[in-house]
């Protein structure tokens, strides 16, 4: 499969890292490419500068918005969430049409200072956003409730703990499935909330993440749904 | 010690009946108790009329909310979180000062229809307006994220999991801990996360709490942090 990961940050990176792991083509995609490789600096967390990261990993493609999307056959938003739809449209409708568009972001506004508050909220999500803006893309949530070091090796954690997926489309829901199912997700883990409403749910997580994270002093960790 | 419970509903019951079974005396708080005492329908999720279960709880008295809020050390709000503030301030700022005020209740609106939205939500929450509202109480927010019935009996699942905690006054929650040591949750299961704007997070689970009961067909479940 060919997959466009939209967003150069650490999310985007690790997620575009296994992808090609498990033998898949990947491209990034930026805003302008020359800009992106041009930086020096650490980002505010201490991640290197894309050029360096991207030495180490030269089977993946670092291409504008627009390119990647168009050449890919699945479509992963790991962009800022306040960002998102102005990366997508920068992708364009035409080159997300048909497509699955996989949204892990989440609508973070750092506006008003830390910690962050969340844009849309409560009546609306980023994916129905996302989707609105997009109608003939085919919107999953998934991801979107923990680190990316978790998302991309479940097993790192000492015992089960689910990722949800939600979204209008059952086809697109079970092509993700698929794609956690090979990033290590066992059977079970992964929880099917319904259509894509439940992302005003699994949006409204992050505020509780990032204070269990301040709680713990670690953001390795994932929530598990516990039963009788 | 003495409690008051705010909410004659299924929440305030199970809480007011364990905290009678670990010997305390418990006034359960109503706005008109000849009312609710005259009900004979089940309420809407089918729990009985408040009558039927005070039969069965001969120890556990009703009164009004401002005489159950004054013969009490501490008072624990089961109330509705869109009657919250209306039943305190019917219980009087006065019996509230200096009380530790547990709020398990949640901000659920109900206005638009179901699934239920949050008011207040993202940059406030229940616990603060309560806590504005009596700024001589001492509130303290936990046991809003899961169903009742775990609440009082934490062990009936199957594994670890944990109940969060946060608010302003240190002295409140260490007696808060302690009474939810008594209602049997382990050393380590109940998280501190700071103070009371924290209960945004708490708050902000229900819309994912809701979505997990439907997607498993029970409310019998809790979340639990995997740790690595």
């Amino acid at each position: 499969m060919r997959y466009a990961v939209i967003g150069t940050g650490i999310v985007g990176r690790t997620l575009a890292a296994k992808l090609a792991s498990l033998g898949h083509r990947v491209a990034v995609g930026t805003r302008d490419v020359e800009q992106t490789l041009a930086r020096t600096e650490p980002d505010g967390y201490g991640n290197p500068p894309y050029a360096l990261w991207a030495a180490e990993h030269p089977e993946i493609e670092l291409t504008g918005f627009a390119e990647a999307a168009a050449g890919a056959d699945t479509v992963v938003n790991a962009s800022l969430g306040s960002a998102s739809i102005g990366a997508l449209t920068a992708a364009g409708a035409e080159n997300l049409a048909g497509k699955v568009l996989i949204d892990v972001a989440n609508p973070l506004d750092f506006s008003n200072g830390m910690p962050p508050t969340l844009d849309p909220v409560n009546t609306d999500s980023l994916a129905e956003s996302i989707q609105r803006a997009f109608p003939a893309a085919r919107v999953v949530k998934t991801l979107n409730t923990m680190n990316c070091s978790v998302m991309v090796e479940p097993g790192r954690l000492a015992g089960p703990h689910e990722v949800f997926l939600c979204g209008d489309d059952e086809a697109a829901k079970k092509e993700t499935a698929e794609l956690l199912a090979a990033f290590g997700w066992p059977a079970g883990s992964v929880v099917d909330l319904g259509d894509l409403t439940a992302a005003r749910g699994t949006e409204q997580l992050l505020p509780l993440w990032i204070r269990v994270w301040g709680a713990l002093g670690t953001w390795d960790f994932n929530f598990h749904v516990q039963r009788a």
